[in-house]
């Protein structure tokens, strides 16, 4: 609703109106709005409505990649700079990594060496790692600290967000943690050494985000603490920003499991057209000659098919059937694997379980080919061929969809990227050729 | 590796070892290592080495709803209703929820009043809507208390975990919310009322849990509100309960998106074999009957294909990829609308969008399949055909996919459920209906 008064004002020219509203809606809700005009020329109209530079920050903040670089392409990097230096060092990172790199580089160079230092920091590290969605604002006293002396800093201001206090030694290394709550029902004169939680769950910089969110989803953590090998603290990642991670990943793997290679969700609308072919082929190409090969091994039985033309009437079935009994099982193994529900040593439960399952809705859809196909064509052989068919494909199609992604987890590859391609080409093929051999095995029978 | 220690102690029997172990984990940590067990039985006895009876509680409260049932299926209600008395009341009504209906009756009954009532409010509400999933432990005082009171009331105690403050007037409805660190940091004397913000992002009982995450996620809360429609406070949704909501609901559209009719991820690895038969079986066969359509199109134009047997090498060509380029396209479309990413009023545009991606890969592949049926049977018409039906599959596929979802979604049925069938099967019916009427239009030519 919001959208539509916002795009009516817009195509009205009704500015003055449209400043008022934009100044009063929720940097959040800003970002959803510009997301969602259509034209990079209209973003940014809007966005220069903002008022407040530390409003204009947030919604930056709070924008995906894409639209964070549509807005910013005309605005100078001086004025980059002088907009984002009072954000967060995990937000100015973000803003900065949706930059060309040599904008981004020309931006820091144009910040204060104090404004800049932090974020340079966090830069350092791969994408998509702790390292990379930590911040370095964080709550961290010595272990001699009282809780009273705590509360004083804390009463102070920064850093904003507070969820543990953290206990360092004098090399900066993490020895022990404890809430705000605990803080707050010691008497004063107490060390916080004293009082400590030693056992700290905690991740590495080169972390992989999406290990960092099952951990923290796990444990119901609020943060978790970022600390190098040799235990010195260098940031923590709030849950916030662990929500965002979550989303981002289930997009990433449902995006993988349709054959989209994309990287980032954002892309969904705002990549150019050409950019999105290209990330689609690679599979599409890939699938295009595997189907061929079943288109091969239908011409390959050509004879079979001339002499009995009624076989062509399953060959869509049974290859229809094989490719999503497998998407079934490929998937839930991927997503359990993706959440922890399913160990890889699980494996032989749940391929016990699937190949089980294959069987009885092989069975099933068996039974109902056989049918199908012995009134339709009055051709019991003919009905037996297809209801075998149908059972050995879907059970053939089970077991590879519950292996593959086993086999490329275990092999480091991630699993939700392949699963759709081998697994759909492979079981089109399989299910042809079992077909078409057992029809040709039988042909003097169903002639 | 946790795993695999408790897995050799139990097939060793060294319980005394096992004990200790278990009894130094973190209670997330067991969850997750009885989860993983293979049998009841070995889940029971790991279970019941756990000594504290709060550790076992909240065991429970981390564990699947799947293996909740297993281990609680052999303990008296009456232990049940003492295990779960001092969990927080979300955590009570989620076990049980868990337990068949009359046990959790059972439960209630044996609980003490005064211990039932709460969690006796929140069963009340519809699975998988704020009411339910939120906990009537907040931290709510009226406007006029001081910040120094707060501060007091929130070193005795009670309850757990505070993220924000709420404000309240007589009637217990809400008025403003402050965070803990606004309270730190101000006068002891200066009243809350004073200095709440009063726009309180707030959801109703009744509002979709997905809703709910949606919400959490834009405005980076660590808890929300939930209120009745004339404004009573009832309850608050922390964003550790939200991280648990959004990995149920990905994987539950991820499943929705393969055809299988899941509610609870739980179900994965402990329903039981028949049970995921009839979870999965709906959309199979439903694609089963879809499928035999496309082979009833290929029995109508069985003359052609008879004549020119060539034609069958680029039917699964053709089918298998009008069904991929429409997945990617569905995808993409179902979850740019659960994210928030693609609104409604964005359809025109992801339609065109989509289109134009399906002409483009439409040509590709249009130009790849020419190529090859060309060069293969050594006929240019055949090629074109195969060429300009993989052409008009692509594009009808692009297009259907994409509107599919949108149309669900204005209806109010969840687009993730219906896309895979759908989609799918009227993808493989146009291809073959495309390439064989083509065909055999063009068939004098290519013979």
């Amino acid at each position: 609703m919001i959208l539509d008064s916002v795009r009516r004002l817009l195509r009205r020219g009704a500015i003055t109106h449209l400043e008022r509203m934009v100044n009063k809606m929720h940097p959040a809700d800003v970002a959803n709005v510009l997301h969602h005009l259509h034209t990079p020329q209209e973003k940014r109209t809007v966005f220069e409505l903002i008022k407040v530079e530390g409003n204009k920050a947030q919604v930056l903040a709070e924008m995906d990649e894409g639209d964070v670089t549509e807005i910013l392409a005309d605005v100078s990097s001086a004025e980059i700079a002088t907009l984002i230096r009072n954000l967060p060092d995990d937000d100015q990172a973000y803003i900065l990594t949706s930059l060309p790199e040599e904008r981004s580089q020309e931006v820091l160079r144009l910040m204060k060496p104090e404004e800049s230092a932090e974020v340079k920091d966090l830069l350092k590290y791969e994408p998509q790692t702790a390292g990379a969605i930590m911040t370095g604002e964080y709550f961290a006293l010595p272990a001699n600290t009282t809780a009273g002396e705590a509360i004083r800093k804390l009463q102070q201001g920064e850093p904003e967000n507070v969820f543990y206090v953290y206990v360092t030694d004098k090399e900066e290394k993490l020895i022990g943690v404890l809430s705000l709550r605990q803080l707050l029902q010691v008497a004063p004169d107490r060390t916080l050494g004293s009082m400590i939680t030693k056992d700290v769950i905690s991740v590495t910089p080169d972390t992989d985000q999406e290990e960092v969110a099952k951990q923290v989803a796990r444990y119901n953590l609020l943060a978790i603490p970022v600390v190098e090998k040799d235990g010195k603290l260098v940031g923590i990642i709030t849950v916030d920003d662990i929500v965002d991670v979550m989303r981002e990943e289930a997009t990433e793997d449902m995006l993988k499991m349709s054959g989209t290679k994309i990287e980032e969700e954002e892309t969904i609308m705002t990549s150019s057209i050409l950019n999105a072919v290209r990330m689609r082929a690679p599979w599409l190409l890939t699938n295009l000659f595997g189907s061929m090969i079943s288109g091969l091994i239908l011409w390959f039985f050509r004879f079979t098919i001339q002499e009995v033309v009624a076989i062509v009437t399953f060959i869509p079935v049974i290859a229809a059937m094989g490719g999503n009994v497998g998407l079934q099982s490929s998937t839930l193994v991927i997503r359990g694997l993706a959440t922890g529900r399913i160990e890889l040593s699980d494996v032989r439960k749940v391929f016990l379980r699937e190949v089980t399952i294959g069987l009885l809705i092989g069975l099933l859809c068996g039974v109902v080919g056989l049918a199908v196909a012995s009134v339709m064509h009055i051709n019991l052989t003919l009905g037996l061929v297809v209801g075998v068919a149908m059972l050995c494909a879907l059970v053939v199609s089970t077991t590879t969809a519950t292996i593959t992604p086993v086999v490329l987890q275990r092999y480091g590859i991630d699993p939700a990227i392949a699963a759709g391609p081998f697994v759909t080409t492979a079981n089109d093929i399989t299910g042809c050729a079992i077909y078409l051999s057992l029809a040709t095995a039988f042909l003097s029978y169903i002639k």
